[in-house]
């Protein structure tokens, strides 16, 4: 049976506990969008602070509340320190959260994904053809990059993934899901414009990480998703183009409310056929 | 004689084009601009990526449609990674970009920036100060760091660049101009606003790389100019302050069209006296 | 005796002589400030440049105005540039400014503030708990980390500071405190919703960092805290959430005048009891 008590006066509670804690969250994160994860952190209502260095990258983990590691402008000085902190947070019993990105871009990459994907990460959180290539790429039944990738075969993807690694598996995209390999939420919210917006994917992995202070994997993913699909919507609303977008978000984030929350994003949830 | 085809309606024309193709454009750039050079590609019509690392460098330029190679922060492992992309795209027939930040202001830069410019850029971009110091640097007649330099002396330095290196180069400032040696192409557009807002000018060589994904060298670097001339005309025409400038940017290249780039631009042809 | 020309009217004056200047601040700052101090660096009328690399960075110091060290995302190779430019811009009787971002967080971070610390810059400036774990760590009387510090205890730690370091110390807070160790300048301004925005206190070091360049450390600190502060409140008041924040902060500074500052800001001096 789905969890009846994963819903959106969930996600709204959990924003307020959130609020309530102002958790740290420990971003090794790419340079691109390391200004938007830490603003949409700030406006949800945690603390972000980003350090990499392998000389106090753990030392950091271990004062943090949760740990978001993104490998979008990734070399080996910073693998080594997502590594590193990666098994501080697992040894400390903190949820970590992974973000593939551009996983089958090149074997490098691919690569360390896989590594880090082996470390225990609580959450994967990416879109359709990240998953798949993950998945694929681990040998969990996936079928290689696939920037068009159906929303089917990323959610079959996406729950042979969980079953492999233990982690819940967030696939975003028009619909986002999230999935512990037996259950899937579907959540919607979010806006066609996001995506031309850098780096509005990565800073929902900072905040499904930040619902990971508060919440387990399952319910954390699912929340993330919904809070922030939410204030995409609203805050697409406001827009005529991208430009202004980051900025509307971060106001949404802030001025979120369970009345908003339930207008603008739905959580559903249904068992694998 | 002039190319009588290199003219506003070929610029819109091959906007159409590029949206249509959504090139991915390979970015190895600086710090300070990755953000904003995202999200002008996005709005433009373009994919973005910033990639970096020796490990993978060369295998992400394979995958790209072009590449931009900007030296603004730039440090030795970064350096090979732009040599070794340089040369990738050179052997796929790929056009590539060339930003030469702050050439004349640093030996290491210079010498940098010399060196890449030998790598065969289809295009350089840069102030007429960088496109001066580097002309100077690299033997081809120029007169050394000028930051107060005149058109007449930046343009001349260009084409004797552009003769040097086989690269078109474009200068930008008050208007723009870009060159193969021979004939010169004058594009109007923008505002003196823009220069206030950090990396516009390092955004517009990701602008030019993306056009150089669906034109050759000159029609790119003068499409470009042109397109983000207009919209940084009309960006600054909705500013009060240079604050919202990189969004009302973003905004207006989303939603730029054939009538509004022909009002607010305008590209001119000459030959060298 | 108080210095009685330090006030609002002689922070207009220092503006009015810096957009006279246009002086070239250095910055060796953190990954996700570097656009937003940049861009404030602009509107106030400044040129910013950011360049780390050892190759270049003393070079880079010896054409610069002045200096802004900021140990955010520090690493290895990026503190030996931090190093050679704080000794640099020394040796050339140039005015440096430390921001000790997250001293106190991890014994790598609070080791390298200590030994920046030490190579005399101008101004160091940080907020209460940064200054407490840093006048701690320099063993000169505070108390250790922080968070919740009271300003008098900051207060007194960064009169400490400014005696064991020789350094003007501007602590940021609810009412931001510039002093050198025997006169206190207390500064209003600013709003409850600058910490929601990221990188707006790193952004400030970098405008102290930018009045350093045409007035004394503590002249430099007070009127940097008064223009960001009046610019801070203007920003808020036309803002709904921190989302818009950094843009209306541009807007502010680039319109500053000196009704305005005058207006949105105060500058009270006290003698320590």
């Amino acid at each position: 049976m789905p969890n009846p008590s994963i819903d959106i006066a969930g996600a709204a509670k959990a924003h307020d506990d959130l609020r309530a804690k102002g958790p740290l969250v420990h971003n090794i994160t790419n340079y691109v969008v390391m200004t938007i994860s830490a603003n949409v952190l700030l406006a949800l209502g945690a603390s972000p602070a980003m350090v990499h260095a392998v000389e106090e990258a753990e030392d950091f983990t271990a004062i943090s509340s949760s740990l978001v590691v993104n490998i979008g402008t990734l070399s080996p000085h910073w693998v080594e320190a997502m590594r590193r902190s990666a098994k501080k947070a697992v040894a400390q019993g903190k949820n970590w959260v992974l973000d593939p990105v551009g996983c089958g871009a090149t074997p490098y990459r691919t690569g360390v994904a896989v590594e880090l994907a082996g470390l225990k990460p609580a959450i994967i959180r990416g879109n359709a053809s990240e998953i798949l290539s993950l998945a694929g790429a681990a040998g969990a039944g996936g079928k290689g990059v696939d920037s068009t990738a159906s929303s089917d075969a990323a959610l079959a993807a996406a729950a042979s993934l969980a079953k492999g690694t233990g982690a819940v598996v967030a696939v975003t995209g028009a619909t986002d899901y999230a999935t512990d390999g037996t259950t899937i939420f579907a959540v919607e919210g979010g806006d066609p414009m996001m995506p031309l917006s850098t780096g509005l994917g990565c800073a929902l992995s900072a905040i499904v990480a930040a619902f990971a202070a508060v919440r387990p994997p399952l319910e954390a993913a699912a929340y993330g998703l919904a809070v922030y699909g939410a204030a995409g919507k609203e805050a697409a609303s406001r827009c005529r183009g991208p430009g202004h977008l980051p900025a509307e978000l971060c106001d949404a984030l802030h001025l979120m409310d369970a009345a908003t929350l339930a207008r603008r994003s739905k959580i559903s949830a249904k068992e694998f056929a």
